[in-house]
């Protein structure tokens, strides 16, 4: 499927398939296309916790103001940013100067950089969000490829989330993105605002 | 070009050929995708400033810190969430209503919500920079299947970028994305972790 094609067709479904289940090879798929998604310095905050078992996505479910896709959908993926992901970066980056894959003085200076932005609590959160926009997009149109629908939702209690996952507080809950073969009855796709009203060549808003 | 080979062939590229241009029934294209992706509460949150004019790139390099990629590309996508855009979202459902597209109390309900949710700042920021990564994909995979390169970065002043372009203060500047065709001498893809560190099933990180 074209990219614009799934662009054109993706909906946000409210009506999942509640007998349909996915396998753990395509989420592990859909997953390896989804972090294909760049991301700061290359540094990979995002994590996906892929949800399946009926009694946890019910438990999802209440922290998301009882959503019924959330437990409907064959999976519900919680999108996770990492606000500490840096740190592993600088490893992973030294690392690789030390085997020769880079200069020493570039690894410092990017390590350097990535650390000056990223030890600042709001713009890892921040980065950690952005990111999760740009994954959790790939995510929904390598699923639509698959011929799977998708609804991605903001509307849940972090907290919730993070403890009915048992999460470490360095991870963001920043999207909770619902995936699977859709039931009868979905709305069509929303309205969009005319391009004219969103762009402008060389002038401001 | 399908969405899983554009995925894996995009890079997030530094040299683009100087001396290409784009027509602006193509920017306008890949707008028009790229403002297919989904918003919180259909929203659309997103705004696109195509900076294209030379001089005008000059300006907006020298705010972000000095890239080359940024007047170098063909095209310079400034890509803006609009903090206020539930506002315009309250009017827009409200005359769908008058209009009888929808109940009144759904209609009410919905903008409850969405009033509630961003007229607190800090949420608007988030959703906005949230908004600006989903749509942002899209637009660099709209580019991709056009055989035009992409980069996104974040590496500016935005107070810069709002001075350079003019922009009203209810627009957060979320990301730059650099679109057109590239020239030679680019990195190749860059390593990404395997899926068995960014993926739980049924558990947390």
């Amino acid at each position: 499927m074209s990219v614009s094609a799934a662009l054109r067709s993706r909906i946000s479904a409210n009506n999942f398939d509640a007998s349909a289940t996915i396998s753990e090879e395509t989420i592990a798929e859909l997953v390896g296309l989804a972090a294909e998604a760049p991301s700061s310095f290359n540094i990979q905050h995002t994590r996906f916790v892929a949800v399946t078992d009926p009694e946890l996505k019910g438990k999802l479910r209440a922290v998301a103001y009882g959503q019924a896709k959330v437990s409907e959908a064959a999976v519900s993926f919680v999108i996770l940013g990492d606000t500490l992901a840096h740190e592993d970066y600088v490893v992973r980056t030294r690392a690789a100067a030390a085997a020769g894959y880079l200069p020493v003085e570039l690894a410092e200076r990017l390590c350097g950089m990535a650390t000056g932005m990223y030890s600042n609590p709001a713009m890892a959160r921040e980065e950690a969000v952005r990111s999760a926009g740009l994954s959790g997009m790939a995510l929904m149109l390598a699923a639509e490829e698959k011929g799977l629908g998708s609804c991605p939702l903001i509307g849940f209690d972090p907290a919730g989330v993070a403890s009915v996952l048992g999460l470490s507080a360095r991870y963001v809950p920043a999207m909770i993105i619902t995936v699977g073969p859709l039931a009868a009855g979905n709305m069509g796709r929303k309205h969009r605002l005319p391009v004219a009203d969103l762009l402008r060549v060389n002038g401001g808003f």
